[in-house]
């Protein structure tokens, strides 16, 4: 067997899943309850009617790359060219890690607290990684100044995920140009910018969020249609950046599944062609948090108000914070409610537990009583 | 960048393809032009109306794994513990190299001629390769002591294909049989064989094709809809084999891409729920192959005739047999006839071309016709 995969830590978020009973209130899902709108696959059912349902190209089908390149290319990367459809945004993290990185020279620098995701892949494709944490007592405020002290001389690759999981922060526009700026002042090989924008569209600031591709040209722009959409289930996302980067994780996309399905791009094309679908959940989410925050606050519940995603980070009482994984154990066997411990996004969110706030209002209301006579027990 | 993803050499089946026109005759295909049955997916998305489009399992949908283990596993591994469902075969490969092999110290097996996919796959992974070549005077035969010869203390994995790309020759049940002993008479670490058996429905022997699993404990099954049914846009395949491997590809399958499209798994699922759907364009294929024998025995042309698959290789005039590539080239510049050259399959197929047999039958007997032209005048 390949040692590689067996270093690879166990999940907690699996471990915590694998404990829930039926009946249980769970605030700790990681994809949206919401149903998709059907009309773009009953088209797709129609196309395949009259084509069949050949191979697209490996990058994927030319309109589709377009339309995603208009869609997430920050005005910079405008071509079909500057696109791979990818199997989710999972593959387009995966294709940027093994298409860019030189395992025996380059190392990559992960802002956490994050998805895990991103050091398990590094730790799968045998590279160097090293970790930034963004501050707790700062609520986890996006902070180019901390990513930039942290890069060391073989940092290739930053991993940002903006609107983040866990923390629901988004980076300001002018935190991102900062960044950029400090990139660009250090000179040598460049750095680049993995942007795992996979939340893009849920966002509660006055302005849609920034990507950091607007000033940086080193960018490599993660993002699907899982969570805009509630379509975790078709598995199409992209990798979207400069066409040298693009046309090396398309041959690495050839080699490990040679293209995404073609029936999930024709659903995404048809959403693309009418861009307001995109942002047709935006309105419910925005109804769960101020629901979310009233409960909240009814329960005296400390919690980091999102400013994008579907989860917001609860602060744990000091009697619990040392070991987050715990807390979350005992609330479920307790309490019957499933979070997820905050270790399971880095050393940075020990002290906090997750709560995903997709599931029907009720619950989340019901969720939070659970937990505040939880933590008032403790 | 990753060196190994440079390292890579590039396609000569992609380097043929591009230089295509629009009229010209194409027997280079690698899919089917059959059209799909319409039925499944008019259900998957009857299904989407009522369930959304959530994510699977990781390893894919529990009834979908069992019934693949049923149709794929031999009669040897027969619980969904045995299955993972992969975005095509494609993936399934990827999955058994990257799982299994050890880059430090295993190397592979690949018996040519073959998709070379497969040494590629190893080259991107680091990890070492031979070949043993099956032997062209004897029509490629397949041939278990030709593999056991050539297996080396380091030999992990040994990849198989049958029925073939390109030869569409079919291992015996007798060889299989003689290959699985040879292995388990060796002692010492097992060697697994990667059996990918993607076009398994398309025989044209007495028998369906057998497994090596049936024999060899050690044996990964790599296989899909694609050929089957016309379906190689669903990207929808599978991995079976030992649990413990399996528990291994399913660990890199999560961070490759997370899982197979929902939708992609339920028009599967209606496929196998009915699982005569599988055989459906079997027949179709049977007439195709004795207008391509009927063709080419009226155009004296020398083509081995397929066991399997929907291929064929023509064995070049001594002129020619150098160098297939230009033989190719030439042939798609005089006779505008899109062949494959053999080449693209390994050295053992140097001499030869593939001509794929899915275009319809005029075309193919067009084609025909021209490459006995163009033999003519060499």
């Amino acid at each position: 067997m390949n040692p590689a995969v067996s270093e690879i830590p166990p999940s907690l978020i699996r471990a915590i899943n694998a404990r829930k009973r039926p009946g249980d209130i769970d605030l700790g899902l990681g994809e949206p309850t919401l149903r998709p709108d059907p009309a773009p696959f009953e088209a797709a059912v129609e196309w395949v009617r009259g084509h069949g349902c050949p191979y697209t190209a490996n990058a994927g089908d030319a309109e589709l790359r377009e339309r995603i390149a208009g869609y997430a290319g920050a005005g910079r990367f405008s071509e079909a060219a500057n696109v791979c459809v990818t199997v989710g945004s999972e593959e387009a993290i995966y294709l940027a890690v093994k298409s860019l990185l030189d395992p025996t020279r380059d190392e990559v620098l992960v802002v956490e607290p994050c998805y895990l995701a991103y050091p398990k892949l590094c730790t799968l494709e045998g590279i160097a990684h090293r970790s930034v944490a963004l501050d707790a007592a700062d609520g986890f405020r996006p902070d180019a100044s901390a990513v930039l002290a942290a890069l060391g001389p073989r940092t290739r690759l930053v991993v940002l995920n903006s609107p983040g999981n866990p923390t629901g922060r988004v980076w300001p526009a002018e935190e991102l140009e900062r960044l950029a700026a400090g990139l660009d002042a250090r000179g040598g090989e460049p750095v680049y910018i993995l942007s795992d924008e996979v939340y893009r569209e849920l966002y509660y600031t006055a302005a849609p969020p920034a990507s950091i591709a607007r000033w940086h040209p080193y960018s490599l722009v993660a993002g699907s249609l899982s969570k805009s959409n509630a379509l975790t289930g078709l598995r199409l996302g992209w990798l979207v950046g400069p066409g040298d980067v693009v046309g090396a994780a398309v041959k690495v996309h050839q080699f490990v599944n040679t293209a995404a399905s073609t029936l999930s791009q024709r659903v995404a094309l048809n959403i693309f062609r009418e861009p307001v679908r995109l942002a047709e959940h935006r309105s419910h989410y925005e109804g769960a948090r101020e629901a979310l925050l009233a409960g909240a606050e009814r329960e005296r519940l400390e919690v980091l108000p999102p400013e994008g995603a579907f989860y917001a980070l609860l602060r744990l009482p000091p009697t619990l914070a040392h070991d987050s994984v715990r807390a979350a154990e005992r609330l479920l066997e307790e309490k019957r409610v499933v979070t997820v411990p905050g270790r399971a996004f880095g050393e940075a969110a020990e002290g906090w537990l997750r709560l995903s706030w997709v599931a029907p209002q009720g619950a989340v209301e019901d969720g939070l009583r659970r937990i505040a006579q939880f933590l008032k027990g403790k």
